[in-house]
């Protein structure tokens, strides 16, 4: 590779996609985008791929976006040649057979698509060791646990992910029934996509983190700790064998580090990014979690332990109890209730093929959204309410012994 | 060098050096003292050499301590040829020549003291480079930073080295003047030796720090800025280019940057050393320092600027100055006026030689203590009390003013 660095990015149309975009638009003689994977959003991936003038492009919607630019599957795109660096910015299960195509191309793949490792590590960390690719991460919690690795001889003794708290922190479990879509869509300092937004304030997101730190850097689930840090300044700490813990720290900003992914393993100056101004932070605050109130971080945990193919199942259910919830069907709690059923119901496989996995995807899917439909005796519903197609369908059980 | 690292260890019955041993004793199979050099605490010299059995010892006072042990100089001794790593654990002065030394004779060197530094950083870093030797910090602040330097390819923007802001930060001026010497002596979080300890209260000690990492980090004074942080958890923090920043924590104690310096590259377990219990840290907080309260960081700060003679000056007017508060000859405050007086008197050398900085020095001293018995217009003394010898000459402006 010489000095410009050429990127493949899937997904360039979400959060995270147009983020990294955005700091490549910054050092535009470090970078040169040579594929880019949109989604369903086909102006802005128009407008990207008329920007950049990429050598090849994807789009899920539409094959004939690009004028001189060939059109590429993203696996393919995964493999390019004379791509440095992939950056995978989709979401869900849509980035895990192009990361596992740019896995066997032995590229370096900068990772925001936390499903992958979640559903898949095992398999992923197989391939990465067998093809000596390399696995970047750009999750903030992660790349805060790799930036302070760097440089360390000795396998560190413990893993502290910091977590807002959410935006209901310090809602009570009754004020947690009635969180309204809009309420779980404001979180309080990160501004991200509407599927992690949501997983942010369920902290399942912190869940599916503490299975993606526990692959990326090989420490067992009982070594990864979570901690409510509700400024978002300290990203993460990583406690070392002799007791000694070192901190990644900055204003939260999702292009410092998806920069720090692209320029790895140099640090380029960019005065775009808020700095931390130490005039200003009188007091930085920790907390522990209460596993009670946020069901969806036991959950994961749970689940990472198992692991097998739960992981996967606990990844698609929260997927779909997410979007129930977005459309209003099922109120906030509800998403750890279906996530749970869905888990207890799953007669898991361990060391799981890829397809056993998608099986698995799929079946998880299927039984979630059906929840809906045939209430488990563990679910409630309101019966006046069954009939009414956007209506709430799950109810807790305390508003049903209410009844 | 083989498994086990062979230890020579200037200063062993001071305060640091009695820490470098207490590591030591945890790890026998580790390593293996050759060499022990010790003050005027004879007793506990003797019983060092007796359970230590180094194959050299040096006394400052008694040359007849070891058995078969053989005696050596100081500067002898730093360049041993079997050490593995020498420990200057010696404190002001004393151990700038067997710094020289061990550096000449192209060792490790584990430098705890800073005064080295701060004196003759220019010439021990060129000596360094010419040498190709190494110097590696035990100062928890300027420990933290090399571990949060660890594996950075790129030179940091900016070091933030933090201060507890000793017993008196809440201080009024009016209470400053007052402090006893037991009430100097009561650091709230570190247990340290008497000289370093008035140095905290005084700020002083973080001042002479901005030097040391001047030195030991290439970074410009500009770029090393101060930070009050009362719990001492986190020892100081790196900014880098991209805005990032890292920070190391612990609880307080010596014992970890020691061992981490003896240790280096590697991290060895270590459960007598006490850990960071997350489930009761709830904050940490930090604040700025108030320079006019606490003069004698400004002071340090420009004697850093100044450069050349200026610094050595600085340590020796404050070892002088401190010297006279603990035996109550002066009040807390003429710390910082004594240091400054003598600053302002002084003629200095830019780019000196050794032995200019060491004529500066003795210059210094003799400066700083005809302060007390020729008071000059900027320090007033209480003309009832000069004739007592044990009686405060130096008092405050303020109180000068008032009568």
């Amino acid at each position: 590779m010489g000095d410009v660095k050429r990127i493949v990015l899937l997904g360039s149309t979400g959060s995270i996609g147009q983020q990294v975009l955005d700091v490549i638009r910054i050092f535009p003689r470090k970078f040169e985008v040579v594929g880019l994977a949109g989604g369903k959003n086909l102006e802005l991936l128009g407008k990207q791929i008329k920007e950049f003038q990429p050598k090849v492009f994807y789009s899920y919607a539409n094959s004939d976006l690009g004028r001189k630019e060939e059109f590429l599957s993203m696996k393919e795109m995964a493999g390019l040649p004379e791509a440095d660096l992939v950056v995978v910015a989709t979401s869900g299960k849509a980035g895990l057979s192009a990361t596992l195509a740019g896995i066997r191309a032995r590229k370096t793949l900068a990772l925001a698509n936390k499903e992958v490792l979640v559903m898949a590590g095992e398999i992923i960390n197989k391939e990465v060791n067998l093809h000596q690719a390399r696995i970047l991460p750009i999750d903030s919690e992660h790349s805060a646990i790799w930036q302070c690795l760097q440089g360390e001889k000795t396998k560190p003794r413990r893993l502290i992910l910091t977590a807002s708290g959410g935006p209901f922190f310090r809602y009570s479990p009754q004020q947690l029934e009635e969180v309204t879509v809009e309420q779980a869509l404001h979180h309080p300092t990160w501004k991200m996509g509407k599927k992690v937004t949501i997983d942010s304030a369920t902290l399942m997101n912190k869940g599916l983190e503490i299975i993606e730190a526990h692959w990326l850097f090989d420490i067992s689930f009982e070594n990864i700790k979570v901690l409510i840090h509700p400024q978002c300044i300290v990203h993460s700490l990583v406690e070392f064998a002799d007791g000694s813990t070192k901190a990644q720290l900055s204003i939260p900003d999702m292009r410092l580090p998806i920069q720090y992914a692209l320029t790895y393993p140099q640090r380029l100056t960019n005065w775009q990014l808020p700095q931390l101004d130490w005039s200003k932070i009188r007091a930085l605050t920790f907390d522990d979690v209460d596993y009670n109130k946020f069901p969806c971080l036991k959950l994961a945990s749970d689940a990472a332990k198992l692991g097998g193919t739960y992981p996967a199942v606990l990844c698609a259910a929260d997927e779909v109890a997410t979007e129930l919830f977005l459309n209003q069907r099922i109120v906030f709690t509800d998403i750890a209730r279906i996530a749970q059923e869905t888990l207890e119901q799953h007669q898991g496989i361990s060391h799981p093929s890829l397809e056993e996995i998608l099986a698995a995807d799929v079946w998880a899917r299927k039984f979630a959204a059906s929840l809906l439909k045939h209430p488990k005796t563990q679910f409630s519903v309101k019966r006046d309410l069954l009939n009414q197609s956007t209506a709430p369908a799950f109810i807790s059980s305390k508003k049903r012994n209410k009844k």
